[in-house]
């Protein structure tokens, strides 16, 4: 991570112009899907994109607080799944699923639907960012919840989770379909969150539903 | 629909140069993603689309079998889904979903899965492409098949099915989610059947699950 010390760092004085807030925001994303797109997320560093951008490494803290929240911008991704957890932990496991649900519709409603439309744009057509995105909302987001629950079988848990949840961003956001594209969150809790507990907690195994 | 009659119909002869097969369907294909993306899946005809590719309108039902097959050749789908009804309808209506994920699974698996992650591609950053794609699977395949079944709440239930059947594609030919990305049918069967044999015949309202 940069600090303000990096303001004194060795690196060139780069192009003399002055930006203001807007500007620099906007340099500083252009280069994160640029290098983060070239070298990954572990590897990419905080200097090379603000090197990239031509702007001070110390305002990618200042504009987005760290790497990890240039990444959740560069993607256009509207929160921080780790800031969820806490959130999601807080009630009975039996009812996680209706609460990943509501959160997950308010954020991305919130949003406006084009933003989930776009980043199934850039992930469909780039392996790299397919890569990123499914290491860090894995890691960060499922894999927590899970842990925390003690839940057998969490890699397939996890799968099985992301089936339904981006499924239901594709339904309601890219294929508009109706009437999940305008249903309400009650709606969309009382048909969908028991199929999504059961993916959290239920049996995987030979189960049957009438 | 055109036939072969429409070989000594009133259109003006197009470019002189021969086309063997393979440039025939290769522009057929061109000009059918043009003119559906203009026109929508309705509008389009056949001699609207060999006039565009420049060639007989005849040869779209020599290639491709008629409008519909050639939209799906050109939407890149490796099944007419109205094919499916009558081989997934029979069986135990209790077992619908399990013939769902077998063909779906079998049928992208055998396409290659880039061939999905291409039609997400489009998809996604085309209106266009979204409704056509949107209004030719709910009416060709899922309406079908709950009308056979005689379900309450089509509509809700076409889209729920949609949520989970789409977001299998996406976890295991777009994201590439381990252990679903390469996971046997057996396994994707035996932990999603039961949840979209819900969304086909189970109770929808404030179902739980423990």
């Amino acid at each position: 991570m940069s600090s303000a010390a990096d303001r004194d760092n060795d690196e060139p004085k780069r192009r003399g112009r002055r930006r203001n807030g807007a500007d620099t925001k906007s340099a500083l994303l252009t280069a994160a899907r640029e290098v983060f797109a070239e070298q990954g997320y572990e590897s990419a560093t905080v200097r090379t994109i603000a090197g990239r951008a031509g702007v001070d490494p110390a305002m990618v803290n200042h504009w987005f607080g760290g790497k990890e929240g240039l990444f959740l911008a560069a993607m256009r991704i509207p929160v921080n799944p780790a800031d969820l957890v806490p959130e999601l932990l807080d009630g009975p496991p039996e009812e996680l699923a209706e609460r990943i649900l509501r959160r997950f519709v308010s954020v991305w409603d919130g949003a406006g639907g084009g933003q989930f439309a776009a980043l199934v744009r850039s992930v469909a057509g780039n392996e790299i960012a397919v890569s990123m995105l499914r290491d860090f909302v894995r890691n960060v987001l499922f894999n927590r919840l899970l842990q925390e629950l003690g839940s057998d079988r969490p890699d397939l848990r996890v799968a099985l989770c992301a089936t339904q949840v981006v499924g239901l961003g594709m339904a309601r956001y890219v294929i508009h379909l109706e009437p999940l594209a305008s249903a309400d969150v009650d709606t969309i809790v009382s048909s969908i969150a028991p199929n999504l507990q059961r993916y959290l907690t239920g049996d995987l195994g030979e189960v049957t539903f009438a």
